[in-house]
């Protein structure tokens, strides 16, 4: 008796839970110290110090009912203005507390966006390969979610095929960057193109399409790369961010929305957005975790574990034969299927108890998601199990 | 730009946003200390110390990974545990875990459940007056509130009216006990007769009724009032609850839902409840928030503050002449108009620094609602004022 549209997430859903019951049978059978997990996206690195010191700091000396009091559907006019202002020093804008709005991470800050910007039917467009919630938040809102197909092998947007996908219901483009599951960091030349496509279309169609830009890996980025500030090239971007990553908070559900002036009806999407926390009811971000975030919104947890660990398992990999794009950014190796079916090669890869993602779920075939915040150890110890994994297909 | 739907979401919200200005230049005509808002129902005692003290604790000796990553979509396992031993020594039950899934407050907690329900055009059935908010959630799920007229001056729910509103397209109905705006607590008996004609409808129709109680006012109780608990009358009952009252933690957005092992379809619902928070964008109840409320979930704030407000409010407005049942719980006294239009009433007690709201917010008109969770001394300056406002009508 549950609604047919959850039926078929549960089930899904249910698919995904016994992935994981897969790998509690598989320690059972080969011994915990023998199985490699490199399935789920959840940071291993500590938050900085600063973090709890701060939380303890807040609850040891402000006004109890301040702390614990509903906030504004927007958020806290000092927190607002803090991130405003560490926005501005980092990417040299002039925004305000009003440009800021804050969320219960990027998950709740792009349901908030989608639900104040899609009309029942609108289309919503994105590049292939991409994280698979978008399609559910996209219908949440009672939009529809259109995957541009994957440009292989440098999984970068393509202006091109962009333009072909636009319609005039397309209302929104949703841009993941750097992106899970590929860890490719979108440079600056490829999302001025994007930007071009997507003005040439506003004034050809005399439409108005939102650039949601998904950045809770902003911060994670190694080899110097960058990551462009997208509402430079187009002023139409909202920008969903996250601490979940940048300081290990992703349990604390807080992040926030950079929407810039520039932004179509500006005053109204910040509005709605205020509006939409409520009525989805997440009613406002949590309290404290806003006023903590304010404090250490500048601070990064270790980045460099993470690098370190990237260096380690894609030198490896790349030795052993595996094909894949070295990533700039994330905690992501998106790697080639060495056969066709990557389901086939998945289930491969558990005989040596490496346990990793089919990229049939983020739109792309033929691949697979390592996803390397692990221990260093679990990495270390998993080398020779790739290492076989590889001469099984090379016989 | 925004969509048709939010439009409308903003310019009713424009609309109570309004009436916060209004209390603003009402401040600076008629000077701070002569403004009394009534308006808003946010608690206004501490929450009880041991709250801060076990946050405190956490964060000092908890390791830091665990107390800052994702949890399940139904909460820590432990925490759910916790939860449901709690509900067991209060109302006889025997729960584990597994009947109880946290979530982001009542209104998260509602929203995932009528998520977890709702098909496209299947109706909920609630009584006038009820929580606003019920609309616009029903609708998120793309389902249709419907409200069965109030029953003037008990405001109990009336068996009779919910067994002719009950259709084929009827899949569940929401109760708020004890109720926003009224102040109502609904008895075993008025409830025992709700329960008998849902049974006898669900057999009649051959579908599923689910009830969902919203609950955050349980601990809300005064006279030695009890608020039944529903599920001992009805087993398809999902209770939703939040600690935003209780424990004084609004701006937390904790809380949780019970789902009896009675309930149809049980373990999908369950699990239907994780996948909702995941994909509504909550993911998860925050994590510090969840392991607070494990430890502090029999604790009370200071209800006897706000049953002092009700004694010294209602026994002055009875005898100013205001008409009014004495309420029960939660702390909102619903109040007769003095005039057909309680909008001019609303805004003739403005005239005195009163600032109350229109109870058509609440599907009922020709009230207002009085939120006494105010300071005592706000209370006691404004008895005067309210005095005055009687007087105006009865010349």
């Amino acid at each position: 008796m549950i609604s047919k549209n959850m039926k078929i997430l549960v089930e899904k859903s249910a698919g995904i839970s016994a992935l994981f019951s897969e790998g509690k049978r598989m320690r059972e059978v080969l011994g915990e110290e023998n199985v490699f997990d490199f399935g789920i996206g959840n940071p291993n690195v500590n938050a900085p110090l600063s973090v709890n010191k701060t939380a303890i700091e807040l609850l040891e000396t402000m006004d109890s009912l301040a702390l614990h009091s509903y906030t504004d559907g927007t958020g806290i006019p000092s927190v607002r203005q803090a991130i405003a202002e560490s926005v501005n020093r980092r990417f040299q804008e002039e925004y305000t507390g009003e440009n800021i709005v804050m969320t219960a991470g990027a998950a709740g800050g792009l349901n908030v966006i989608l639900k104040v910007l899609l009309d029942q039917g609108d289309e919503v467009l994105t590049f292939a390969p991409y994280f698979s919630e978008y399609d559910v938040y996209v219908a949440n809102a009672g939009g529809r979610l259109i995957a541009i197909e994957p440009n292989v092998p440098s999984f970068l947007p393509d202006a091109k095929k962009l333009e072909e996908a636009i319609t005039p219901k397309t209302k929104a483009i949703i841009i993941n960057n750097p992106n899970n599951p590929t860890g490719v960091v979108y440079d600056v030349q490829t999302l001025g193109k994007i930007a071009g496509v997507l003005k040439a279309k506003e004034k050809e169609l005399g439409t108005s399409i939102y650039l949601i830009s998904d950045e809770p890996y902003r911060e994670l980025v190694f080899d110097g790369a960058t990551v462009p500030y997208i509402p430079k090239l187009y002023g139409n971007t909202i920008v969903a961010y996250s601490f979940s990553k940048s300081l290990s908070l992703p349990g604390d559900r807080i992040g926030y929305l950079t929407i810039p002036s520039t932004v179509q009806d500006f005053q109204e999407v910040v509005f709605g957005a205020g509006v939409a926390n409520r009525i989805l009811g997440f009613v406002n971000a949590p309290v404290l975790q806003q006023l903590v975030v304010a404090k250490c919104c500048d601070e990064k947890s270790d980045i460099a574990f993470y690098d370190k660990n990237r260096e380690i398992l894609y030198s490896a990999l790349s030795q052993y034969g595996f094909e894949c794009a070295k990533p700039q950014g994330a905690f992501y190796l998106f790697v080639k299927s060495m056969e066709e079916d990557e389901f086939a090669f998945v289930n491969k890869a558990k005989e040596f108890g490496i346990l990793m993602t089919p990229g049939s779920g983020f739109g792309c075939k033929g691949y697979v998601r390592i996803a390397y915040c692990v221990a260093r150890d679990t990495i270390e110890r998993a080398l020779p199990s790739f290492e076989k994994l590889a001469k099984a297909y090379q016989k």
